[in-house]
């Protein structure tokens, strides 16, 4: 049985069957007057939920908070803040985020274990709870909420970031949507961000836990924006089965179309976060390929990604590809110099580690692109893999030295 | 026996007895015309040297060749050239800097096999053969030649850097001096840079080994300017011997002095790079104090002085010291929330997990001076460690966009 899938124009996270979502402006950030800052997503019939944290060893309340609640593998919904990350609160920010919880949870008439919570944005600050009181009750729930709940998400991104692919088998089918938010603070050492995926197709709960790692594991963490890590990284997976069927597993038949569904909707996520790194102007993709094995080409395509040398030479389209080999060289993968193959879009600029005379101007033009493509290839086994990153711009340094002043 | 050790005032890697220097400008780089970029360090008696190296592995020619000639223990001078790294570019690289170091043993007279080579520059173009002939004939050499070696090193650095020290002991004494190079691509994972040590002190071959690992490891090793690691990286270490005596071993009453005075060169010299990173405009000095063991405070230390957003904030003096707490958290070295405490300079900002009400703007007048000290307490174990970083400012992105063309 063949499965087709699509990609669903305009799609969000509420495009799956039963998902409902809202924002409202809380006024948590005070430079932000106005914009939308708390938004709730929720189910109408309960979901099997899986979740993906920082591995930073100082993990925000929310995070502490919702690992917890996920370990009896279900949930209802999510309340997300932007604002204000809740972390290195102390205790006291444990209290706040199941407040917040609480306070969602009484509105939609569900039991606070199973809300979940997420929050970004400054370190150190506590929740600004009276505001958040006032708030919450003024959240409208809809079925196209999923777009205002993109936008409440938002710190320094300047796009929302939303998709849904469909999934058709046959007579049947489901859906699976997705919103996220990067920009800084987003490294390829763990989940990375936060993302929040629905879907209104039945799976299993271990299966869908480990098609959530994995899906990360191709997606989140391939992309860099600078090398920061956040104590707020979260991405949560919920399926509610109001698609009908039997829950998927991971020896049912549409297993593989699953995996490949969800890792879709995360890849284009994470370009978008990509593309959307605080002051970039370029998408970077990185592919490499023939290294000794997949954790190897992991490594050397993270490198390239994270390199702020490459990333500046990029921002200036600079044909410095002498910095993509040596972010190779330092990666900690096997290469042989004189094995390495690498190109500039269709552009081979070096075979068996010899610069071909691929023309500066040429390259410069490929480099002015808003995509940058950059293929390795080590010759030395059958190791592949792809990461995003953008280019480092004067921008990046503007926007991150005056965050709190 | 106590020992003395002092700065030598206007002390370079020239100041032992018996090391000569000179420079010219062989116009290695086109765009520097003028600039002093080859340069030659001997000493009049043979030494017993040792190096460390990049940890890269992409490992320019220079690097390779002088690693094979240190396996004897023995040198008796140092060619450098800046403009051109001489990395990637092969078996034609090897050949190339083989005879740039006969040309420079002819012209001292002593066996190729001595003359140790090291290149900084651009990647994966080949060294102006050409011009590094007629240029090696013109250089002079003499006894404070080590300030123009240090200005030849130069590539984006806008200072020499250089140091000596003497160390009396008794009667008797010697002298340790050095010359370095930094700037760009400057990361702790290595020896990182372009430096050379002298001293006339005669010093055993094992013990000289140990000593230079152990000073770059608290200096050239704790040092982060933009995360990126060269192909080139080089620390080099000669000791002729001329102040007379035993030589030092590890168990000479000598050998803690000399341990110290070393340490206190590379330390000297590793501040001076991170305070000259490319567009800095401050120091940043990150103490970590009460870490689980050395190898955790030396983790959390260098994630700190490495931030993005930690080198953004201090370069708008923005007192976000979430992001500290952040780096921290991710470095993988221990930590309790509960026990944390941040001095920024003698101001406690942060005391048992909790933030202290230290005023925004004390704290960013603070963040304003040339040099920045960020203290944190772990209050977990006896480990501590010391690393320097500078901010990170728009004006790092200019230099390195535009590099090449």
């Amino acid at each position: 049985m063949k499965a087709v899938i699509k990609a669903v124009p305009g799609g969000t996270v509420t495009s799956p069957e039963g998902f409902f979502a809202g924002a409202v402006s809380a006024g948590i950030n005070e430079r932000a007057a106005g914009k939308l800052d708390l938004a709730v997503l929720f189910s109408e019939t309960p979901c099997v939920a899986a979740g993906v944290f920082t591995t930073s060893k100082l993990k925000s309340a929310p995070v502490q908070l919702t690992r917890q609640r996920l370990e009896g593998g279900q949930a209802g919904a999510v309340v997300v803040n932007s604002g204000c990350a809740n972390a290195f609160t102390g205790e006291h920010g444990l209290v706040d985020a199941a407040e917040v919880a609480s306070l969602v949870a009484e509105g939609i008439g569900i039991d606070p274990e199973d809300v979940l919570v997420a929050s970004t944005g400054v370190i150190g600050v506590p929740l600004p709870m009276k505001k958040i009181r006032a708030s919450v009750e003024d959240i409208i729930m809809s079925r196209d909420g999923g777009h205002d709940l993109a936008k409440a998400m938002m710190t320094t991104d300047t796009i929302p970031k939303e998709a849904a692919v469909s999934v058709k088998i046959g007579d049947s089918g489901y859906t699976i949507g997705g919103a996220a938010k990067g920009s800084g603070m987003i490294h390829p050492d763990m989940a990375t961000l936060l993302c929040f995926l629905t879907t209104d197709a039945a799976v299993e709960r271990h299966f869908l836990e480990g098609a959530l790692e994995e899906a990360v594991d191709l997606s989140f963490n391939m992309i860099s924006v600078d090398g920061d890590t956040s104590p707020s990284d979260t991405a949560l997976l919920l399926a509610n089965g109001m698609a009908g069927g039997e829950p998927i597993t991971a020896k049912s038949e549409q297993a593989g179309a699953f995996r490949r569904a969800l890792e879709q909707v995360c890849v284009y996520l994470a370009r978008l976060i990509a593309a959307d790194g605080e002051g970039a102007t370029r998408l970077i993709e990185v592919t490499v390929n023939g290294a000794a094995d997949l954790s190897q080409a992991r490594k050397a395509a993270r490198a390239v990604v994270s390199s702020a040398l490459v990333k500046a030479a990029i921002h200036g389209a600079d044909p410095n590809w002498g910095r993509v080999v040596a972010a190779v060289g330092r990666s900690g993968a096997d290469m042989d110099e004189y094995k390495i193959d690498l190109f500039i879009g269709e552009t081979q600029v070096i075979k068996a580690g010899r610069a071909l005379n691929a023309g500066k101007r040429a390259v410069n033009e490929l480099l002015k692109g808003k995509e940058v493509n950059l293929r390795v290839n080590l010759n030395l086994g059958e190791g592949s893999a792809t990461a995003w990153g953008c280019d480092l711009s004067e921008e990046y340094v503007a926007i991150n030295s005056d965050y709190m002043t």
